[in-house]
Order: C-alpha cells, then structure tokens, then sequence
C-alpha cells in the first residue's frame, strides 16, 4: 500500500516535476486526509450524543461519507513517492487540538459543528483548486460533493431552534468558537509548514497567492460561514 | 426514508405474503442492521488502541465496511412494511451487552474481536441463507464479501503471535470468550424472538431447520470458528 511508483509519477502533470510544488502538495494532501480521518472519528463519537438510533446512524453515514475520501488521497501521496502516514504526523497536533477544543456537549453541538466543519472545509477546497495542477485539483475537488448528510444536520438544527429559540443564541456561540479555533489552528499550520505556505504565496515561476489574497482567503471563508449560520436561524 | 412502499412490495418474493414470515424476516434483517452498526461504532472505538496511524486507519475501514452495509437492509425492512428503527430495538441489549462483555483491553484484542466477529457474522450469513426466499437470500448474501480488511487482521495477528508467542496463549483464551458471549447472546435472541425463532424451525407449508437442525448449525459456527483460530496459531 506505501510503495513508491515513479512510473505513475511520470504520468502526473509536469508542475509535479517541481520538488518543491510536489513537497508542497504532498502536505495539502496529508492534511486533507488526517482532517478527514480524524473528522470521522470525531463525528463517530459524537454520534453518541444522538437522541435516536436514527440520528445516531445519519451522523454516522456523515462519517462514513469522510472516511471514503481517506484512501485516494493516500494512494496519491504514494504515487508521489511520499510515506502518507509520515506525511500525516506534523498535522496531528493541530488537528487534534481543534477537535479537542470543540467537544460537542450535546447533541445539537455535535450537528452545528458536523455541519460547520464539513461546509468550511468544502469552501476550503474550493478556494485552493484554482491553485493546484489538474490532477491534484481532480482529486481535491473530487471529494467536495454536497452531501444530503450535510442537508440533514441542517434541517434539524433550523427545526430544532423553531421548537426551541434560546437555543439558537447558544449555537450561535458554539459556532463562533468553532470558526475561531479553525482559524487559530489554520494559522498554526500555515506558520510552521514552510513547503505549504511558500506554495500558497506562489514561486517566481509559479502564481500563488500573495500574503495580501491569503489573508482575504480566510476572510471570503469566515463571511461564507457567517451566511450558512444566519441561514440556519445563528447570527455568527 | 422511513415510508411504506405498498407498490415495491408487491413485486417481492410470494414467500413474503405470508404475514409470519415476513415478521420473521424483518425481524433478521432488523437484528443484522443493528448488528452492523454496533460492529462499526466498536470498530472505530477499538481502533484507538492501534499502535499506528496506519492501523488505526484500517480497522476504520474495516468498520466503514460494516456501516455500509446497514442502508439497504433498511431500505428493505422499509419496503416489507417495518419501521426500520423500531424493528432494531429489541436487539439492543443483547447486542450491547455482547459489546460490553467483549471490549478489547489492548489492539490485538481489539483484532481478534474484529476478524472472529467479521468472520462468525459470514458464517451465519451463509447458513441462514438456504431458508430464506431468494430477495432476502440475495440481500443479506451480498453483504458477505470476504474483505481484504479481515485477512490484514488475520495477517497481523500471525505476525504478532511470531514475534511473541506468550501472546497466542491469551488470545486463544480472548477468542473462546467471544465464541462464548456471542452464543450466549445468540440463544437470548432466539428464546426471546418468537417470530424469529418460528421462522428457523420452519412451519407446516414451509420447510426450515427443526430443533436438532439448529443445534447442528450451531455446532458447524463453533467449528469452523475453531478451524479459524488454529489458522491464526491460536488454540480454540
């Protein structure tokens, strides 16, 4: 499963010919499939939180759906002769901060949450294609597909503050806190993977990013989610 | 999700318009849903003990397996005129409880309990098939896929055992007290299921296993279980 195939490589647009652009999307990917794999285990625990074997099931197949994207994006870091699971270490921490800090203490908080980190890293992947070579974009792209997963915890949420408005105030918090800690743990990943953020910014020979579009990335990002939360009934 | 489709049943099985074995066999598609989804959330559960990311990985997907496997019995239950969820609730706790009885205290527990499980549910699978009309045959039959993800189970197990030979003595002690909970387990449902039970031992139109019948395929899953642990270098 971890072998190396410079044949397939040889196939893969010319940009991955680059080291550093290969190094650079070697780390987008490893953060895409710790994100994933560790979206789902939280979102299995959190599942527990439901109030009926069918919720429980609905946010288990929301898992389920995140799981699935794992393993192509492991293949592909193979393909470019990385070790997917090296690749994934320096991405624990930051990730698994965030999901330690945004604990869902209910049920509700496990939807709102489910919900905000799949539509925000949906948006995520959207912003980074127009940056990426074809066959990297394929793939990234590939797993942003609205789920009916992600409908569903945004239907009950909206029914469940119409049964119960004061409740809508406390979510609106919650979400803030999730934004605020992706940010924050976003930012931390940026500071210490130099091979990803000098491919953000771009290369002499390469567009990228400047700081300046990086930093309205991440404000077209917390707008997006501050319209899905007014859409669900939450001033964010 | 949960709609009666008056329509789609007509076109099913004759056998299934015989209002008792219909109980009967939503009653066995309703035990192996919930079956499934417990495995899935003991799966990804036990597969915090794994000592890599790579294997924490694969019993995840060893678990998605088993998720996916829960919707289309669902579907059908649906289709016969069941509530899917309502049907899953009488076999809650003797589910659970074999959970409880059987949570693994380290990673090879935690395989063995994956690969005897996977393996025992197949097992049952394929021996309940021959009483069943063909729609639920090819239902329940497809689930029985042999995955690659058992046979990684079972090669790391071997593995394991090679490296440190005490091991196999308490993993054989592991796997016979799972034999033991399931059948404990298995006798609770069939004593408290009558619909179920009517259904294995057949009726006056309909053949099925008599008592004697059921003791021998009991017999045949102890069996082949112990044919599977001795494969594994465990005595069962």
């Amino acid at each position: 499963m971890a072998e190396s195939d410079g044949a397939a490589t040889a196939e893969l647009s010319v940009a991955l010919s680059d080291p550093a652009y290969r190094e650079a999307v070697v780390d987008l990917l490893a953060v895409i499939a710790y994100g994933e794999l560790s979206a789902f285990e939280r979102l299995v625990e959190d599942a527990k939180l439901a109030p009926s074997l069918e919720d429980r099931l609905a946010l288990a197949q929301m898992a389920g759906a995140e799981l699935a994207k794992v393993q192509p994006l492991i293949d592909r870091i193979t393909q470019l002769g990385g070790d997917p699971f090296a690749s994934m270490a320096p991405f624990h921490e930051a990730l698994d901060e965030f999901h330690a800090h945004t604990a869902p203490s209910d049920w509700y908080e496990g939807l709102v949450k489910a919900y905000v980190g799949d539509s925000l890293t949906r948006d995520f992947y959207r912003e980074i294609a127009a940056y990426l070579d074809a066959d990297t974009r394929d793939l990234v792209v590939s797993s942003v597909v609205e789920g009916q997963h992600a409908a569903l915890a945004a239907d009950r949420i909206r029914a469940a503050i119409a049964a119960d408005p004061p409740l809508g105030g406390r979510l609106a918090l919650w979400g803030r806190r999730i934004m605020g800690e992706a940010l924050t743990q976003a930012q931390r990943v940026a500071a210490e993977r130099d091979a990803l953020t000098a491919f953000l910014v771009g290369g002499v020979d390469r567009p990228g990013m400047d700081l300046a579009a990086l930093g309205r990335m991440f404000t077209r990002l917390t707008e997006r989610h501050s319209e899905r939360m007014s859409e669900l009934g939450l001033d964010a």
